[in-house]
């Protein structure tokens, strides 16, 4: 068998087996895992370092399949190389419940899966943040401990989605020349012919954005294997466009969209058995050529050894650091910096926007954590997300700890997805809340993944003030809170405020949103400092001076009416208690007990948001008073806007009164 | 006066009505407005096709500042050129609350605001959808009566944005040349330099995508008129890239990051007066400087009256059905179309999944509504949202109904708020309900502005089976009720899908959303078939034998398990009655009466929805069950998911038998 045979037959097994189990299941997507199969045999036969059966070996290089949907083609390619989690079982259960082998690659089913795709674009802008985290941890452990590559398998879909064009030009910008795209360019869509829709110069795209571009046939193994190593000699990213036949071999379908997200059905099959000459039952590879695979496979894994022999020569305290980033592990001294930082803010009280008080925080944590990574949508003095230890990273230097992201919300979440992902890294990265819109789909694979993010969201309502509508959050706390797996934290000072980060840090299996003030606030919580109340969810933060009658419920900036209207209310003889509620999700995690306790029995329930009600009835019941926003805002000065939109101790105060009114 | 320095002083008349508007609401954001007023006093007193008098004129040009917080550029021509809207006093407004003059321009406040902009690269996208607009009823009314161009000022910021690709790629694929796109090139965003994030070469990016580019220097004003004379003349869409000094004019802060978002200060004011040789009080404009800005104002008013002797020279038909789409009135068909279409539903009782109930009530509308222009986002078959009326339009033949938007959700969503602005067209588009993640900050802005869209949004729950997790939406439908001004309707049936696209199309205020699911369904109304019950936003679809004792909410698919449910309970003998819930925000615009009636005092109440509780307390009140999901999906069989997550009739009956129980 000649090497170009073995090739095709290498790459073949990859087909069939897309086929087969695309047909057993009888759903997904054949198209591409058959298009792309050249490509991925000779990336993972000749070029990828990994190892299959350690496959969580940190200084692997990272394979995303940004075009999701082709999931058969890295489920072959992760049995055939030896991935003991994706076996032929695995394989003939493709899209069942409880299998590994999801209709989509799924985050966590099993190694050599890096990333959750299918949302097309994810994937690529994931892959800008993987090489990026390669970059930073080089710049701080070398090339002993860090030097990988990340390839990425792109569609036509992922560039013609926008985030495409946020991740090409980030990556572009910071020179990640270690990021290498692979361009499955088979002119297809699901309507048609890409030409239905787009007539894109892709190479020239690309190019502007400060790419290295390189076009190649993708069924030609040599011309593959070229590109790969022109890729990893240039001083730029680079895309590789590979002229591909969607469904390759099938002799009837190939070239047409009726490959691309159907079975072939069994007469295809047939003759796509008898085009390519195989011969094999369903599932079946032969021995030889699954022993090839496996050979490649054995081969790679021998740079891993190589790297465990640089580890172990390395010296204790940098291989104990280097381990401790990996495992996501906090500092030993975070909690007490923490501690201490709250009460030396319960001392001085700061009267400080949220926002502010983020700063602070963070300024304390980058100060002990040092894998944090910060950045901004182009909003750093407005998210406050820079502190005095994270000096920019430049296309020449990635030794800082801060990125400018650049205009590019919806990039930025991805590409701290991939951050998270890489692993030895925290991300957190800021833009207003209400462009968390923007974000929302890689905010969502954040949470699906269940992996360490956390976005800063300023100006969180219209406490913002003249910028209007367009920037005034109204629904996206509660559409954030809808998000499964998702905190959103909405602390009421600065003391809060650092409760929700040191939560956001610890939380490795759940993103964090932090919602944040542009608008000053007092500290109000000076009581219990040693203890992390926000991990309630709620929690009393005053007390009636008798049975209480009526409870208030509020969250950030609303908190200090809450307390304003309690005062007026205790006043006039109503006992009254008041409840933060930094964290919806997190109360939800409490006891039974605790959260029955917690809403209390006043006869009048009451909760302040400067944003829409949704989901406050579990606080308040159906019987409860909302004080918060029916729709859009307004233009205008913040304490116009609170009057106008009756969001003010005095409405919380006639309110209650009304109610009680009522009840008597 | 020369020509050149009598363009200076009208151009200054823009950058001091700015500055100074900036300086008395101590916010909002200079830069921009002094950077761009050449461009704006070129564009505006030289070719700018509107009449101030006769400001919504059908064929009038349309101009969109995507880069809207330099609102004060568009608010000082809407000024100078004598809108009435937009008087000296509303300039002195500038942002503060019950102002026309908002920190950015919102749709509807003053005419001539074409649309609401801010969040960045919508206003180049929805500029897009305006030129298409004029392209498609070109074709359909002839160069008399629609011929106009669409002109955009983006910033750095709207470029960076990831949707601003997708516009970009899908104007040039549609080759929309009479859509003119000026790039405020002037290298600073609001964190310094724009080189710290990005360093893409813009006109190549555009040329990759098809279009024309031109660059100059954006203080010349005789570069400006020769680049918009070279722009018209194309074959293409054209990008002039305008080099630009933010701030210009002012002698110590232009060309920095200081004059981006905050007024210039009172001494920096009085140097730029000094520099610029303004000897104007704040707000004064010399009387020969607003004459010559009103006179350009007239003289373009001549084209209008030019266009109204067309008009009225049009056939009456003709005549009749453009101003009925302008209007935007349905035809007076439409109604009964509907009503007989349903009949036969009743009579026929199809059992098919609402995507495809979408597609049979959408051929019975686009056979009597002709503005309706279809599309989707490369999910035409799964969208199910082409129908026999609807030819694909083309970049050679704009005289097709139907759009491949190519994989751009974002893109797509604010192109129909452009298809939809720009007037005589009724938009809709379809994708994935999960993708309406990439769509949302659009379609927040379709709400805000509020204007008719439909957002045609299938595979809505699990019960889109083995794509999993990543294209199963659970947090959707809670995350769009949020929004406020946004219908969101899941139909159970044809009829009720029927109903829902009738109120959709009648909605004229309010956007749409059709969650629709890919799996078959009863049809189960078959009652009342002449009233629309959806209009209602819930409604009793099945009564008790007797005095209840169990109320089901459900929607969608979900309806069809309810009434199982009930069936089952029924034959227990627990009378149960069910509600069906099409859409929750109409169902809020009920009489409080309705609303108790309809909800009932059972002394169980069960919701079921494929989705998150959020928002179902509504209904159910604290003590009610719901049915639904808890987190996110999994890839299987949908028998398997309903099965898995205890989304079934068995699961309904057994809650219903516990809370008896448990009331007993």
């Amino acid at each position: 068998m000649t090497n170009s045979e073995k090739h095709n037959r290498m790459a073949n097994a990859i087909r069939f087996l897309s086929m087969d189990a695309v047909e057993k299941a009888n759903s997904g997507h054949p198209g591409l895992p058959m298009g792309a199969a050249d490509i991925a045999t000779v990336l993972y036969t000749r070029f990828l370092k990994h190892d299959p059966k350690n496959p969580h070996w940190p200084d692997r290089d990272r394979f995303v399949l940004s075009a999701g949907h082709g999931s058969m083609l890295l489920y072959s390619v992760l049995y055939l190389s030896g991935y003991e989690d994706i076996t032929i079982d695995e394989i003939k259960n493709f899209r069942q419940l409880g299998s590994r082998t999801a209709g989509h690659p799924e985050y966590g089913h099993a190694a050599g899966i890096e990333t959750t795709t299918g949302p097309l674009g994810q994937g690529l802008a994931n892959a800008v943040g993987m090489a990026l985290g390669e970059r930073i941890l080089n710049a701080q452990f070398g090339d002993d401990l860090v030097n990988h590559y990340t390839y990425v398998l792109a569609g036509d879909g992922c560039l013609m989605e926008g985030i495409s064009q946020e991740a090409i030009s980030l990556a572009g910008h910071l020179k990640l020349n270690k990021l290498i795209v692979f361009w499955d360019d088979n002119n297809i869509s699901i309507d048609g012919p890409v030409s239905l829709a787009d007539n894109t110069d892709q190479a020239a795209r690309f190019a502007a954005s400060g790419w290295n571009t390189l076009s190649i046939d993708g069924h030609d193994q040599e011309a593959i294997a070229q590109a790969i190593e022109k890729a990893r000699a240039s001083d730029k990213p680079t895309m590789i466009a590979c002229k591909t036949t969607i469904g390759f071999g099938a002799p009837n379908k190939a070239g047409t969209n009726k490959v691309h997200g159907s079975p072939l059905g069994a007469e295809e099959i047939a003759a796509t058995r008898k085009a390519l000459g195989w011969e094999e039952a369903p599932f079946v590879v032969p021995a030889d050529i699954l022993d090839a695979w496996r050979l490649a496979g054995l081969n790679a894994a021998r740079k891993r050894q190589e790297w465990e022999k640089r580890l172990t020569a390395a010296d204790a305290d940098t291989r104990a650091e280097f381990e401790r980033r990996i495992r996501g592990d906090l500092p030993g001294t975070f909690e007490q910096a923490i501690i201490d930082y709250k009460k030396k803010l319960s001392a001085e009280k700061p009267k400080v926007a949220t926002r502010k008080a983020s700063e602070m925080a963070l300024e304390v944590i980058n100060g002990v954590v040092p894998e944090t990574i910060g950045g901004s949508a182009d909003l750093t003095g407005s998210n406050n997300t820079k502190t005095s230890q994270t000096k920019p990273i430049t296309p020449d230097d990635y030794s800082g700890r801060y990125v400018h992201y650049g205009i590019r919300e919806h990039g930025m979440a991805a590409a701290m997805n991939g951050l998270s992902l890489h692993g030895g890294i925290i991300p957190y990265g800021g833009t207003f809340l209400t462009f968390s819109d923007y974000c929302r789909p890689a905010m969502r694979l954040s949470s699906l993944m269940g992996i360490r993010v956390a976005y800063v969201m300023t100006h969180d309502s219209i406490g913002l003030g003249e910028d209007g509508p367009t920037h005034q959050p109204v629904e996206q706390l509660a559409a954030l809170r809808a998000i499964p797996n998702h905190f959103v934290f909405r602390p009421a000072d600065a003391v809060e405020t650092a409760e929700c980060w040191e939560l956001a840090l610890k939380s490795v299996k759940t993103p964090s949103t932090l919602a944040l003030t542009r608008q000053n606030l007092p500290t109000v919580r000076t009581d219990h400092i040693e203890e992390n109340l926000c991990a309630y969810g709620a929690y009393e933060l005053a007390t009636a001076s008798d049975d209480a009658k009526v409870t208030i419920f509020a969250t950030g900036s609303e908190v200090e009416i809450a307390l304003n209207a309690r005062a007026a209310l205790e006043k006039k003889g109503v006992p009254t208690r008041v409840v933060s509620v930094p964290c919806f999700e997190l109360f939800e995690e409490q006891t039974p007990a605790y959260q029955q306790a917690l809403i209390g029995d006043a006869p009048v329930k009451i909760a302040v948001e400067a944003a829409i009600s949704l989901g406050w009835e579990r606080f308040i019941g159906e019987d409860g008073v909302f004080i918060g926003m029916k729709g859009f805002g307004a233009s205008g000065r913040i304490e116009d806007l609170y009057k106008h939109f009756g969001i003010t101790a005095e409405a919380v105060v006639q309110a209650a009164e009304a109610k009680l009114q009522q009840a008597a």
